[in-house]
């Protein structure tokens, strides 16, 4: 046992969705084991219960809170937030939504606390949060309010291709009115010190447009990238940051932009999701920067037509340990 | 001479861009004069000082109007649209914008005449069109107009992606106004059309949604994907078209769905211009379905930094050249 390793939580996601066996995955695998001591944050019935339906290794140790801070080993903090009798898997309901956001809010506290040295998520399913009357739209979200950090934003980040978002989990026709020089500065901001801390240097940084061709010099939309985005570029390059902009979004992502770019600024989810998924759909992780805590996540959702057979795929819940390690050490 | 090969009509596009040097090779290129007779309609002596200019073979044969219908060789059909002394390569203004659109009616009239089997368009500048006072907002609008189609669509195919457009060159915040029912029906009926050409057979389509995880039943975005977009699937499915959808965007061209779709039916323009861009870069091509015409176009714009130098990819073109003549036999 490295008692060197970085402690990390990892919650449980909403107990009807591919979280509790990805879980499981994670509690035996040897090359998650080389990198951080994993905690399962969750119900140690349902992961015992996962495990007799898939097939998989039953969880291997169970500890309570006051363990917590010296767990050396692979373990599952029980925190009994569901019944096995209130659920059914591959259903939406409450009393997951319920359960997957204590899983959450414990996570953070034990971050908070200094008990673990980063946390990584398992998907949450928004509606069944709605349904449990919990209204945020992501975690994200979550870890801003519970962590009171005054900015943060998402960052998807592979070896492919990495991108930052101004905005995330709003409506389409919402966007354009959060779109400030202000925020846009910030994500620029957050960026460029979240990929230094991953880098070793400092980054190098594409904005996109917000319209068609960029505005097409005003030809499409209502100049926001004349008004809001390059204000927003001018101000990053006059505090040192090596950023260009705003590029047509199309356009950003081409082959050889890539290669020379550490991370796109995204105005809205799509613009940077659609090639995420597209070029590094199974390796990308999702982290929050701007935080006073280390958090990564899967970048897939609960995929509840495939959950509790044993068939999800592990690798992006992996890869999001790894990042929290390298981000821990 | 294989007076079996459609006569092609490739628009010299901005006198200023690289649309004079691409022609230059097209009309020299063997692997181009196999599949079709290129006609670029343009100025001669525009693509002579081209031709001067960047070391390329200069244009074969110089023909008028009246030969036009006869033509069997590559060559020019000189519009003495704009004078050398009018413009500089590299730079915007409206006499290259007032040419640019004269080669392009004149190509339209020659396909509908059927003095062409099909037409094929170099790049325009929206700048420059907009600077001569012609406010079309691209070729698609162009073509629509003048050929009175009452239906059309931009299509942009690539072996490895194809996509086609319910809304094109408008700015980000007038998407969502312009989805209806009946438009999303009409895009989809156009490519199941268009495709069937093709592939020979009945493609299989994917539509995206507009939203965020398209709307993840309601929780974003005032429920266009099920109030809009499902119902112009469920009546393309009872015409028996074969259609899925509505798809979260960004998952929509993960590797597995992409194997098996034939096209995507995205909402708007970066939508489906940004996984074209980066799975497709140099090989998709922009053909307008609806029209009593065949039209391809190259996928990249006028590049002005790059012009008159020689060294523009006419991979593009060639590609574009290659889906006409298929098209066309």
């Amino acid at each position: 046992m490295d008692t060197s390793l970085p402690r990390i939580a990892i919650t449980m996601g909403d107990p009807a969705g591919v979280g509790p066996e990805l879980c499981l995955r994670a509690l035996a695998e040897r090359s998650v084991h080389a990198q951080c001591v994993p905690i399962v944050i969750g119900d140690a019935a349902v992961l015992r219960r996962c495990a007799e339906e898939t097939g998989l290794p039953a969880p291997p140790l169970i500890i309570s809170d006051h363990e917590l801070p010296h767990a050396h080993a692979p373990a599952v903090l029980d925190l009994g937030a569901i019944a096995l009798g209130d659920f059914l898997p591959g259903t939406i309901s409450a009393a997951t939504g319920r359960a997957s956001f204590a899983y959450v809010e414990r996570a953070i506290d034990a971050a908070l606390a200094g008990h673990v040295a980063a946390m990584t998520t398992a998907p949450l399913n928004k509606e069944a949060l709605h349904l449990a009357g919990i209204l945020f739209p992501g975690h994200t979200e979550i870890l801003a309010t519970r962590t009171r950090a005054t900015r943060s934003c998402m960052m998807q980040y592979s070896e492919e291709i990495t991108c930052t978002f101004v905005t995330v989990h709003v409506c389409y026709r919402e966007v354009h009115a959060l779109l400030t020089r202000e925020r846009i500065l910030e994500v620029i901001e957050l960026t460029t010190e979240g990929l230094r801390r991953i880098l070793g240097r400092a980054p190098k940084i594409v904005v996109c447009g917000l319209n068609p061709h960029a505005g097409e010099h005003g030809l499409f939309g209502e100049r926001e990238e004349e008004r809001i985005i390059q204000p927003a570029i001018e101000a990053a390059r006059a505090l040192g940051h090596q950023v260009e902009g705003p590029i047509p979004p199309d356009t950003a992502f081409l082959p050889a932009r890539r290669r020379e770019t550490d991370a796109f600024v995204c105005m809205y989810h799509d613009q940077g999701h659609i090639p995420l998924k597209a070029l590094a759909f199974d390796s990308a992780v999702n982290t929050t920067l701007g935080l006073p805590i280390i958090r990564t996540s899967v970048d897939h959702g609960t995929a509840l037509d495939l959950a509790w057979q044993g068939k999800a795929n592990p690798g992006s819940l992996f890869a999001a340990l790894q990042l929290a390690a390298r981000l821990a050490s």
